[in-house]
């Protein structure tokens, strides 16, 4: 489980007056989660999840709230961030900043068919869409600056060949450069379980600790490489077909993000097999949830730099 | 019905790019209402109501969205505007300002009991406390100044007797002036119909385009006036007490606004008769809903000057 910092009832219902969402009903930890504690809070008025925040850097907070905030003022099924009584998302409680945010109903799917991967590419690009007018600049936090970063923490734990395969996988994404495309505030981390369905429509997009200011095309590669995923690692092509398409039906995708997409799969690959070998040789203190095999990544991404990458055409 | 001006499904679909709500899957007119035309609007995304704003002044109009919005976001259930890909909520269609907010579940209720009256009361007070941080100011559209000018259009319509009465109350509250009330945004038009319910809760505060700064007190007058009401023009011992005391628990009342309670509920019944004469005596052209009977708020007048004001001890 991952509640890093406890939060009794008496300590909740007192932080809660700081609120207008009624008094506190009940609350239950969130086991699930790796950076924050999280704890689903029902109250008179309504149903909200807490989140403590136990490592992001306090001045990123304000990217993620407001980002939420803004997505959810366009029709986004996004957490909304309930603003207290001095009109601020961020407080603190029990010595952690802290933010209370509404809680979507549904469930996430463990194995998306092609018109959940639809559901998902529409909206994505919705997001997208109302993300442009969104003002404020975060880098994304697991960009090329990270990658670089990450490796050289990472390298003397690998054998040769996966060694081998980091640097020449880094050397290739240096020379990728995609100054052109579209760019705008993505979620970064849209795996399964951070989308949940109700009625097979997207009732909630859930957690955007990772968001940042990236290429759009970087979120489709992200969903591409978990919600796409065929045996060996390869990319079906029919879920990759109708992400796209529908996403393409909202926001027009370009040539160059065309031209872009097998180099693109790799990062997203290449991204996620880097945080999870850093989690997993280096586990941060006090770190409680099990981290994720590395291999998993390891495989995507030879499986990319190997294979074809299926397009919407 | 009070659909001025119609809007074609094929104009919605168009209207609708303009946001990342998704497709146009239906949309219904709204017969109630009587100063916008509404439609119930339903997307690939979610449920909203679209307003096309007919008659209020197009300056007033962000003071009402930004209100919505604010509440919104305070974790009141009461429609949130969306916002456009111009990051506006104010947009225009078929000539007239529109928008478009999130639609709420429930449904309203005619014979509101003790239980509801409590829920309302605990409502009204998280919305008033809510209200606290929101900035912007309209002074109450329909307050002392407005009777006035209502009163000199309708008495010339009067029997003797209602003159009398008229500015009788008119005369009385002149010399009623509560500078140390709380104030802050009001809804000031929270009738049955204006609230909607669900699992005996409230999950939905609606209409808002009566709003404006005046004492809080006033909003609660207002509901009890309606919400509390029994045979005779009376009011109900119970249900005023449980509108008040549920209200005091979040933002407890104070000695001046106790003594202010008679004189706001005479406030809050005179205002209403000013407008349902106004609006029978000189219905406004293009009216299309039939206008309240006056006299019931007369009656509701007269039984306040007479009666007794149950408070909540």
């Amino acid at each position: 489980m991952s509640v890093y910092t406890s939060v009794s009832e008496a300590e909740l219902h007192d932080w809660l007056r700081n609120y207008s969402v009624g008094r506190l009903a009940s609350c239950e930890p969130i086991e699930s989660g790796i950076e924050n504690t999280n704890y689903f809070v029902t109250t008179t008025q309504g149903r909200y999840v807490l989140t403590l925040f136990e490592r992001l850097p306090a001045e990123e907070l304000p990217f993620y709230l407001h980002l939420m905030a803004h997505l959810a003022r366009h029709g986004i099924p996004c957490p909304a961030p309930i603003a207290d009584l001095s009109d601020q998302y961020l407080g603190r409680l029990n010595g952690k900043p802290a933010a209370l945010v509404t809680r979507l109903p549904g469930r996430s799917l463990e194995q998306p068919g092609v018109a959940h991967c639809e559901e998902l590419g529409a909206l994505l690009a919705r997001m997208h869409l109302a993300g442009r007018s969104y003002s404020a600049y975060l880098e994304n936090p697991r960009g090329p600056k990270w990658w670089r970063f990450a490796a050289k923490e990472v390298l003397d734990f690998l054998k040769k060949p996966q060694r081998a395969l980091l640097e020449r996988e880094l050397e290739f994404q240096s020379g990728q450069r995609f100054p052109d495309l579209p760019r705008g505030p993505v979620h970064a981390d849209l795996f399964r379980d951070n989308a949940l369905f109700e009625d097979g429509r997207i009732s909630g997009v859930i957690d955007f600790y990772f968001a940042g200011v990236d290429c759009l095309l970087y979120d489709l590669a992200v969903c591409a490489n978990d919600w796409c995923l065929s045996k060996e690692y390869g990319l079906d092509n029919a879920r990759v077909k109708g992400l796209l398409a529908s996403y393409h039906a909202a926001r027009p995708l370009t040539d160059l993000e065309r031209a872009a997409w097998p180099a693109m799969l790799r990062a997203a690959a290449l991204r996620f097999w880097l945080s999870r070998l850093h989690d997993f040789h280096l586990p941060r203190p006090g770190m409680l949830v099990h981290a994720h095999d590395p291999e998993h990544f390891r495989r995507v991404l030879e499986s990319r730099i190997a294979g074809r990458t299926p397009w919407m055409a």
